[in-house]
């Protein structure tokens, strides 16, 4: 693969970069790691990329590489640079011939995402999104046990994500990833619904396998000076029935990367938190909750092909992450090779939920300034 | 002690009962346990009492009452009937000179609740109403921490009470508990806001010594059949800037009572609930996480007060609500005495709180029902 | 019930009032609260209790409570002094035909403890011995599992009670609690062992209904000046093929009361602990682990019959040691009407978990001081 | 890095490679996955090595890749082979010149391990033996708040691991795992305690600090037909003073890989958990508990840089064991560049842990089977 962006002081990058090598699948093979030429050979050269595979901007790289020849030519770009700075690159290499891996949230804003769906429906391409929480094994076998209807019909789903790290007026202090994610200009129209809102909504919306349909949003501004959300709160009416509650907050001092989950349907309910990744709970309406844990022959097929290692043996993170893409690359591979790909390889996200992502960003910015209580799920 | 309700089958009159016994302070020397008088003797026998001081009705309890003389005649009155049966009871004691302990919420409705402001305010009685999750310890120590302004100003909180019991149409089978708590003509104009929700709204104000302000509500009844909301989630505007969110519902099923809270101020936040209830988490943005434990030395007096034995020997429910009975029954004694109530005796909920209580039944019944976002806290 | 001991500044005392208050059933009559009579009358007085029944010394109440008519003479004697205090009162009660509640141990040493036994046996009446931790509902459903062979046969059994409250030399600080638990002429031959060793032994007793039948002890004294173990650690030999290992430690710095029992067996294992005592963690071979809630049910009558209040308000330790005496009680009542005793009833430690005790702490001293490995456990 | 062992099937060939991957610094290039030549072949080419790099043996693999340029020629060898073939191959890699990673424990007898320490003497070689578990971030914690004595004299270390796959007669099935692991020919004197109760040992002793001096042991094969034991209890006498417990067991039904530890010292306690590796508790004899989590930074240079993610990410076994071979490596590369290696990087597991988890097996057995209490730890 090449990388736009992840240069050296990156957090994403490395992360991206770990993601995918934990598997042996996927190899870096090139990247334009900076906009700024020089810094992207330094970044290049630490990653012990030879120089002539370090290019000085993403244009140069799709044109370089498209000459290549297959087999040595990079087989997808895993962009991972701020929100403004997706579209371009990802327009540019469906339009090279690349596929894509890219970050959330999809796009600077809901029309350019769906630009972006338009170039990637003419190209004939894969596009996979990072949304990594989807990525949990335990997240797919919650997702799993609602699709096989073991709970029954869905009533309601309260999903957070409560940070604390944006306590203070960190974009002050010269802090780089403060910086650009409260930045309109870099960020796009909203800082905490983009950054952490969108997964709140997506991992509900994937594991329900409902569709939010209508809103009504408190979006708040808590830090002085700031100049986007930081902070918010939102009433769900999903559809099927279903209501619900999301909340996002990034001044939740104390707390760290909290997203948790529950949903309750008519015989039991489910629940399932990022810092017990391995654990699902589910409660029953009249017997013993139980405690279903990752890597047991238990669980279901989309499960258990996200495990890597014996039950009791914790997976986290950088598991869930590498999980999108070996599944976005064994896809690809079946692709090119002419194969089928499995139900389990083509469980990752892509296209849909970068739309209904910026939708959220919009619909949630929307709501929040209005005096109307419920607001149209538009996209 | 007298008590109004709670004959045999009544839930909340045994954990009233064994609340009062648990300290050895307070007697049930009388009462009348049911509108039917022959019940009410059936029941009264079955608690040991004397035939003579088992009344066929409350009135005729506090008239005979009052006749007896000072050391025989009950001290106060604890009123444990449905909400349709709070005010009537209530008021008769006050004007025949008995202090009150009631259930909550205090009444019917607001109406009600500020006609016996009055009736109470010209007594010169002491009434106390029993908003259990105030009375434990952690609680009290949470209170403290925010009162002492430890954690810095407010910013959020977050409050919720899920229950499952209700996930069905229990009420269609004769279970009494559900029966009359899903009658509008017993319960009042809400079902799970007036239940638990008002416990939830409490404990928010409790803590954090802010008052909500303005509300938005999405209020559901989601069992078929059902006459009254099962469901709320409230979005919450506080004074003093803070924001936050309360849900509370009834159809979480595979919940039991897993009332929580989170508050997140400047430089940390604190968790407690119930489920853990001899616990307070504060996290901290800068430093490690601390666990608080009831029964320690380094609590404040207001928790130290509340504790009855050792660190580790788990404390509960029925303690709680005794703390509530023992500051009550302390205070009373005092002002019997003539001497001065501790801090620690004083810190019991009343009529405020029952007031306030039942404004946020009506607030949240009428922002449920309203199109507009916003409406205002009104009392 | 009268009590012998208890009087101001004992804490377990204050405990047994309480348990003995929660239900409503027992009534504190009399007491001789000190050897001190003086103290005695002052605590007595506290208590509320008319002065003639205030006596003291128990020689006295039990000759005067004899002479009482049925009814107003105290039905039972509850004992809560120091363990080298405990025959005397004991032997006299049954001698004087009053039935008996025991703090434990039951004795200073075991010959006593025989003797105890023979004396009871003579006397038709009742013992209860205060073994709190089998009170706890959910240590009932964890012997119930195990005695319907849910999980198969028994394989190991660890359990562990750490404290950290005798970290230091508090006895050297007048401490009146440390004082003499640490001294062998109130103690007995045991100070760790003795106090909460023999807590941990009942407990795995109890739930497996097994009996040890070898051990091997390593005991220490760890903090300087001490005259007592404060620290042991033992391997278990079951009868019936089981092993399996029990340690007791006051010298946990940081821990509470942190007792906790894991047994496996050949299906499955089954995992409780105090400071989370409403639950019970079934964990099987080949399915999701399963938790058990008090209050549900689900649950045995055992357990059912153990609890007060709906599943998710938490029950605690003043409710477990209320469960001994409420059943002793009930059990104590149906001898006195001539009807049956239900099983439930019946179920509270006596005089055979009295003498396993005292064995336990003859047998592990003994083997602490040995030099051979296993050392068979008589009785 | 080359590898010996690891083909297909065999589970933790893959999780070494998984490990290597992570952090892009090793690259798998040759290796000799199998005894038999041909799955030799087929593994690598599934791996995507080039065939000549796929070597019948492990002989040939030393032979040949001695004869290839530097750069080109493997770094160093990962040996993840049966028990019973670790010492052969790490001898001959050492005699020519190949640093050694080598699975745990380190060779089939004790006797063999000395053997192998004075080859690696000889040879100037590292050697890094894969004790996942003191790679994981909040051991090193707690490893290091040990060694800065904040918590005082340690009194007291328990440590357990219990397992429950071997609680049938997997072996008899043809389960890989099960099969070489409880064959004493292939795993050595020990099962269980070869297997996890090695881990558990060098967790107490990396740590403490500490050295265990005598032992008691309790050592039980309790599935019928079973060759070596599966469970073992014992007690310990460390160095210094302090005393504790050990028990590892691969029957205890229901259990994953539920390693853990608990130490006491005079000021407060630690515990640390696999199950939940990223928390850190220090439990205080004065103050609240604190919950230290990975990725903070008031975390020690120790813990830090070994973490990878922000805080609230959870990090897990991969990542552990990723942290030894990247730290192995670190120091490898120092080594050949003749640079100074941090005292981070040189925080691997070798050869004197190799040497004490060798003469572990060897005393457990021993004392296993002694009818003496007390058993010297000889080495």
């Amino acid at each position: 693969m090449g990388m736009v962006g992840g240069g050296k002081d990156a957090f994403i990058g490395a992360v991206h970069r770990m993601a995918a090598n934990l598997d042996g699948h996927i190899q870096l093979v090139c990247g334009a790691f900076s906009s700024d030429a020089q810094k992207s050979k330094v970044s290049g050269a630490a990653l012990n990329l030879p120089a002539q595979r370090v290019y000085g901007s993403y244009a140069e790289m799709f044109e370089q590489e498209k000459l290549l020849p297959d087999g040595e030519r990079m087989d997808f770009v895993s962009i991972v640079t701020p929100n403004h700075l997706h579209f371009e690159p990802a327009k540019m290499a469906l339009e090279n011939g690349f596929d894509v891996l890219l970050d959330k949230p999809m796009t600077f804003d809901l029309a350019e995402a769906k630009d972006l769906k338009s170039i990637l429906d003419k190209s004939g391409r894969l596009l996979c999104l990072t949304h990594t929480y989807t990525g949990y094994p335990m997240v797919k076998e919650a997702k799993e046990i609602i699709r096989q209807n073991k709970l029954g019909a869905i009533r309601k789903i309260y999903v957070s994500y409560p940070q604390g790290w944006l306590s203070t007026f960190l974009e002050g202090s010269n802090q780089k990833q403060a910086a650009w994610r409260t930045d309109p200009k870099r960020s796009g129209m909203a800082g905490s619904m983009g950054d952490i809102g969108t997964h709140a909504f997506n991992l509900a919306e994937y594991i329900s396998g409902l569709q939010v349909a209508k809103i009504c949003a408190d979006i708040n501004t808590v830090v002085d000076g700031r100049k986007l959300d930081d902070d918010g709160t939102v009433l769900l009416k999903f559809n099927k029935g279903a209501s619900g509650m999301l909340y996002a907050t990034q001044i939740a001092a104390g707390e760290e990367n909290n997203i948790r989950l529950n949903i309750y349907c008519e015989k039991g309910g489910l629940e399932w938190k990022q810092e017990d990744n391995n654990s699902l709970i589910i409660k029953w309406l009249d017997k013993p909750a139980e405690i279903l844990r990752a890597g047991n022959d238990y669980l279901s097929p989309f499960a258990k092909f996200n495990c890597r290692v014996p039950a009791g043996h914790p997976e986290g993170y950088l598991e869930a992450f590498a999980n999108l893409y070996r599944n976005f690359a064994l896809t690809l591979m079946a692709k090119q090779n002419g194969t089928i790909a499995l139900e389990e390889w083509k469980d990752f996200p892509g296209m849909e939920e970068g739309i209904r992502g910026m939708a959220f960003i919009e619909n949630v910015i929307a709501s929040g300034k209005s005096e109307t209580k419920w607001k149209e799920f538009e996209v």
